[in-house]
């Protein structure tokens, strides 16, 4: 006796999602199917047109839909300015402070050597390339204040600044340790003031 | 500054799964557009599968993509024994323990007042045409050692008793509290074997 083949796939195809190993699947696969089929045909939908239509902004690495993402064609913006963030998470955090004008780079990561995960996997070559696109006069860097946010943070900062430009640090006022996503707006704002050349 | 819409479709859907928040939805779409759209592909076409070719069996109520399970249809089973399981996970522990020969029936799930889950929900009439079909002489009753897997088993065994049916349950063999899924193989094999009237 054995599952339905189309069940055995959908349970195989959710371990795909970080987080979930075989017993979660299971429970998920039963539970679509028993309780909740217009949500699987829903999410199967939005998988397969975020498939087709997500790719990452030509000029700051987010995700959008277009070639280049809104954010990066507002011409309101200070295109002086750029702050590197390690996701869109900590964009939308940083755009909720209201203290920053300036355009970004969303790295999609950070540096994690332990991981496997090294320069090329943040895009680094890209960052340089949009760093260096004449317009840029200063870095702000908002990696995350972990150890690893603060690694990523100083190798940037001394490759941008052999290539002669300016770099600063979100100011201390993030908590060591803490996470951008889960800190107040009022601190990361205090620490967007404070910001400070490295 | 909004994420894309497709995007936020996505992260929107993922929540439909059980047990997961706004944070990991975000974080699942995330790492699928970034790490994994084979993986969010896979998923997608999966789910698609699913919902078009799962249903449920006409006479047992498993999942299966015929109009009959491979099981039910299996001649060499005694069709007199009928054993009562909560999901299809429980009626796979049971066959494991190659102790039991007859059909099934499949619950998809348990009586539980609180949540609002009656026994319209655990297809009750269902198994009530099923057990009545004139081969049927014991019907055994697999559910939890639960609370609720208990009242279940209470309930239907008046249920079909009153039909004139013989109603058995696993011994208590199975410890108290214990859930089936999570059982060793012998303790389920000596249930089977000693299971008693009702
Ligand atoms: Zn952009
Ligand atoms: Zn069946």
């Amino acid at each position: 006796m054995k599952s339905p083949s189309s069940l055995e796939f959908l349970t195989e195809a959710l371990r795909r999602l970080p987080g979930v190993g075989p017993k979660s699947a299971q429970r998920m696969a039963y539970h679509l199917m028993q309780h909740d089929r217009d949500g699987a045909a829903m999410l199967g939908r939005a998988l397969t047109q975020a498939v087709e239509h997500i790719h990452h902004c030509a000029r700051c690495n987010t995700f959008t839909e277009n070639e280049i993402c809104e954010t990066c064609l507002d011409s309101a913006r200070d295109a002086s300015l750029l702050c590197v963030v390690e996701t869109p998470a900590d964009q939308m955090m940083i755009e909720q402070t209201l203290t920053y004008k300036g355009l970004y780079f969303v790295l999609m990561g950070r540096l994690s050597p332990l991981d496997g995960i090294g320069p090329k996997d943040i895009h680094l070559e890209k960052l340089i390339a949009r760093a260096t696109d004449g317009y840029v006069t200063e870095v702000v860097l908002a990696t995350n204040f972990t150890n690893e946010g603060e690694a990523t943070a100083h190798y940037i900062s001394e490759t941008l600044k052999a290539r002669g430009l300016k770099v600063s640090r979100l100011a201390r006022g993030v908590p060591v340790g803490g996470e951008l996503e889960y800190v107040d707006a009022g601190t990361i704002a205090r620490a967007m003031l404070d910001r400070r050349s490295t």
